[in-house]
């Protein structure tokens, strides 16, 4: 069986440094076997991919790769903390914000590309539950930021 | 004991078929006793009641019955999943986004119908905690989304 | 030892009568040992401090009190709960929602407020993850609301 990493790297994707917190709070807490990530941005060696509100300045395409960027950290935050992504059992929810032009009413195909990434990485341990919503602005002008719940198999 | 079913036919509501999600990802995710609900939308037949912001084209009273009809979804998905409303042990959360025009700020009285509505059916065990936020825009223009947590008995 | 509520007291602060929800909600519901807390507004004797986007009217140093006042009801809601906040064993997540004028994206500088006065009362056991999203309008015109979870000690 191909482990989790090797999938990724097949995907053309390479797991960072876990992304530095913007404040005094942490990557990801654990309670029980529940791992709860903090809002996770497409940033790419520290700087977002780029800015903008999504049907304004920013495509669907652009936002999508945003998202799948933004599953990437998530996915190195957990290899940082849990050692191996082999120690996720599944994803749980993930909360989806998509900083959106007035008129842009397509966010689930933005967080389709976070949610399809998963499912490619995870199979149906990836399958999750999602919310997905417009706001007005993100920060540093982030395009979109998403949160996750993960379980962890247990030691 | 009435059934809840039954106390939701008294008060005119009817479950229907779970609304299919809007891209690859699942109504529910059960994690222990847990159960993560995705965004329900107020979708009746699989169209949007409604569509637009609150405070503009769309009325607190219509969105208050958009905000019922997300709950309705919610229970429709938990009867598929659960194969009775008699599994549900209590509602712990609810996040309601209120798709709201710049100077609407009620976004509690709409979430309201859908925390009353949760009381009448399940009781004390309806009882939630809650966050309502005003949002730009929702996925297909829709007035309202909700998701929810919710707890289940032990098999 | 020094107490959370003398260290409380020490920073300056008192815990009050737990803020009556605006609706049909439970300010607190603990499911297991975690308990999930509604939406907190900076109300401060049953009144929001100020009304108003951040970036608009509203400074970021005014948010930072905001949220730091948000978190101060959060800690009434718990001690109205638990009884003391000796039961608190840490805190998990923080979801914060600044209401923001179209181009502020400083919401993390708002949050850390929050996240910084959870570390003092609380230290290690008050990391915390957390995501940050600006929003277009809260209830009553808040500039910011925060909802949280907690987890407490076994009985």
């Amino acid at each position: 069986m191909i482990s989790r990493e090797d999938r990724l790297k097949e995907l053309g994707y390479e797991l960072s440094e876990a992304p530095t917190p913007l404040g005094s709070y942490m990557p990801c807490v654990q309670t029980d076997n529940l791992l709860f990530l903090s809002g996770m941005l497409p940033l790419r060696c520290g700087k977002l991919i780029r800015t903008g509100k999504v049907g304004e300045s920013v495509s669907i395409e652009e936002a999508q790769e945003d998202a799948r960027q933004a599953v990437i950290n998530a996915l190195s935050v957990l290899k940082s903390y849990l050692g191996s992504l082999n120690r996720v059992a599944r994803c749980i929810k993930l909360n989806g914000y998509v900083a959106s032009g007035q008129t842009f009413t397509d966010q689930p195909k933005v967080l389709n590309a976070a949610s399809d990434l998963l499912l490619e990485i995870f199979g149906e341990q990836g399958r999750h539950a999602r919310a997905a919503v417009g706001v007005s602005v993100l920060p540093l002008n982030s395009p979109v930021e998403i949160d996750f719940i993960f379980e962890t198999t247990q030691l």
